[in-house]
């Protein structure tokens, strides 16, 4: 069976982030076992339970527009956190692997910037206004998370990982 | 050997970014077909023509800066690609299918602007401003495009998959 109609699209985008999200809470860990610079360790520490919070809005919402989620694995993010593992294994640990961490992480805000940018837009157009307040404030949240990223990459760890190389 | 400079960890992403870009011209000429509204199908087609010159840039920045690229596969990208593919598989050809190739293609657009984002930055670090600027002209386009893909979701597509669906 096919897919049809914008509401099984929006089932569709979401069954998928909540796949994301989920992986992601195995990663982020990792991510911050694998950082040198505190600030930086910390913040992936502090996205880990922003990101359970963003799933626990998923199933707000599941329950609220009286959906039911698929099971699907993300694809997107499986490639993406691959790279992130490939970062740790092949960069040696210090400023320039947090540096590359810091890409790595990114690329995930990104892909969740993207995902979470659809559902609202979709959520709006199909009247569903809570699920639309909802997936705004995870999207703002993923936003300042890509922003945090870039203040400590440009203030401390892209400056530490030059000064490593000379 | 592990990657210990920031040089290679440059080479590293541009690698990645390359491989993206080409597999990306496979994937559009795929998506410019499975579109319907014709502003999308040539969006497609257009932006097949951007990614070209973007590939050839890194060429040229390859030649500038006397680098030599990995020959990796960019996992993300494939993911990304992957999920492009199911939107044309599973969603019925209309308007539905086109908002989910537009919120695919943003995805990519996404990932793309991160990683452009990350080079720029370390070019910049590390003092190479003819690069700096060929990845800069990129990450404006890869940025327009976005916004593009968005405009015609918000003012066509949407509405169209929402009438469909009523």
């Amino acid at each position: 069976m096919k897919i049809t109609t914008l509401e099984e699209a929006f089932i569709h985008e979401l069954s998928d982030i909540y796949s994301a999200e989920k992986q992601l809470t195995k990663a982020l860990p990792k991510m911050a076992k694998a950082a040198t610079n505190p600030k930086l360790a910390e913040g992936f520490t502090s996205h880990l339970e922003e990101t359970e919070g963003q799933i626990a809005r998923i199933d707000q919402l599941v329950e609220k527009c009286d959906i039911k989620l698929k099971r699907i694995k993300c694809k997107a993010m499986e490639g993406l956190i691959e790279e992130g593992d490939e970062v740790i294994k092949e960069i040696e640990e210090g400023s320039v692997r947090d540096a590359m961490l810091i890409a790595a992480a990114q690329k995930v805000e990104h892909y969740e910037i993207a995902s979470y940018g659809t559902l609202v837009e979709i959520a709006k157009q199909l009247g569903w206004k809570d699920a639309a307040k909802l997936l705004e404030a995870t999207l703002a949240e993923e936003k300042a998370t890509d922003e945090k990223l870039n203040f400590v990459a440009v203030s401390e760890v892209n400056n530490e990982a030059l000064a490593n190389a000379a």
